[in-house]
């Protein structure tokens, strides 16, 4: 069967099966956590992260595979090994099996399971597990969002006066990203905002503006399986989602800005010092 | 009954008591911050906040008076009201009702009630209650720290290479703070630290470093409300505090740096750009 963008139930059936899928993947994130904390070791617990993504990414395609054979598939560890990964019109899960590595490295307790689904390249649903705090946010296309079955909704937040803003420093210390991130950082606090936050995975950053926790978020050189999830998660917990320059996002450019209004959206990205990277 | 560090069993007591009021304490903030998601008005949740801290507080007071009616308070609320608190020889409760304030105001879930208790001005049990992630981090002077009931310690890293590190912006945009700042933002991440965490709580970052899933944090600007019980908690777990310097934590002198061992203490104190702050 041919997948349009128009068959919401179906949609919607796929979605739902994710969520288990994530639920799953998420005890798997948790039961390796445990583990770490008594294998204090470590060469053992770099060994343990790169198993458990591994692992984790194959449930994940493996479980989505046996119920959609014909789907496509995104996933971080396989890009990583070598897979070609273009977005075509077919159903693609686009995956993160551990959003936030280097938390999960340090059992930081902020690390997701992040699903995104598109149809006829545009994204049509997105699941984020946010393992520890056991918050599972859903949305499909049209028909909303929720953390554990509850509707979440954007703050009302219009300008960064006032604002709570999230963005990450990221794992790229080249002096030019370092010298837009800090100018990036500056001119946000030049702005009156309320504060910064960072808890170093992109996924749950996106949770918290969905839910209106944080009123905006924005990070340059993550990827598509950062950012797919969450960019139905907010658009349909009525946020806005964009490209740093204000242009419409491209899931591929590997930037991101994604606030609870357009209007908001739109003034971080007049002040913003712009990256351009190499695309997914 | 005159309290001295020596009386084991009932500064044990008294943090057992105070256990029970944080947590009634958490249960006040998180009422709150479900109202301040029905009324979802910027001038109400101002008014909410102020009224819900000061609540919290009095709250907190009240109810450790009434079982140690001798005992001495300093509270965020009570000194912002102009009460004035010397650290003195008596038992003292060094209390902050809502920490991570911003936070409170933005439903961000990152908010902690923290009570420290200091005797002969001694720091000998710290009670921090992560109200969102219903985490309860305790310690008693020589008797181990504690989250929900289970014994927890710090990672065992010596470096800041690889290190995950936490600090905070903090409220204070004064150029010679936020200069300092950025020098020691810069400071860290030159020494292949894997990465920064900011969540707007000092009580919950200090928590973080107690269970190992930081494993160190700084900040300048904060108060002896802020550090007081998460330096027990962090010093139970096995790890090292002190003043920036790297001389002995003074508490009342607003700046902190606790970590997994005093040699990734040293290494930070060594690299950090020193603010004076006027005293607390």
């Amino acid at each position: 069967m041919v997948l349009s963008t128009g068959d919401a139930s179906e949609i919607q059936a796929c979605a739902l099966f994710a969520e288990f899928v994530a639920k799953e993947a998420g005890e798997m994130i948790r039961r390796a956590i445990v583990a770490e904390k008594v294998f204090d070791l470590k060469s053992s617990v770099v060994d343990l992260v790169t198993e458990t993504d591994k692992a984790v990414e194959t449930f994940i395609i493996d479980s989505l595979k046996s119920r959609y054979p014909d789907h496509r598939f995104i996933g971080e560890e396989s890009v990583a090994g070598g897979i070609k990964h273009d977005l075509t019109d077919a159903p693609t899960w686009i995956i993160d099996p551990i959003d936030g590595t280097t938390n999960f490295v340090h059992t930081f307790p902020c690390v997701a399971v992040s699903i995104g689904f598109s149809v006829e390249k545009q994204l049509v649903a997105g699941i984020i597990f946010h393992v520890m705090a056991e918050e599972m946010y859903t949305a499909v296309k049209g028909h909303g969002a929720f953390c554990n079955g509850l509707p979440i909704k954007v703050s009302q937040a219009r300008t960064l006066s006032g604002a709570l803003v999230i963005t990450e420093v990221g794992s790229a210390r080249d002096p030019l990203r370092m010298d837009a991130f800090y100018k990036n950082f500056k001119a946000v606090l030049a702005t009156d905002a309320h504060g910064i936050r960072a808890m170093g995975s992109a996924a749950i950053n996106m949770c918290m503006v969905a839910r209106g926790a944080g009123d905006i978020c924005y990070e340059y050189g993550i990827h598509c399986w950062d950012i797919a999830a969450g960019a139905v998660i907010i658009t349909e917990a009525g946020g806005y989602i964009c490209d740093p320059t204000g242009a419409e996002l491209d899931q591929m450019s590997r930037r991101f800005v994604g606030g609870a209004t357009k209007e908001i959206c739109t003034q971080l990205c007049g002040i913003l010092t712009h990256l351009t990277l190499e695309r997914d």
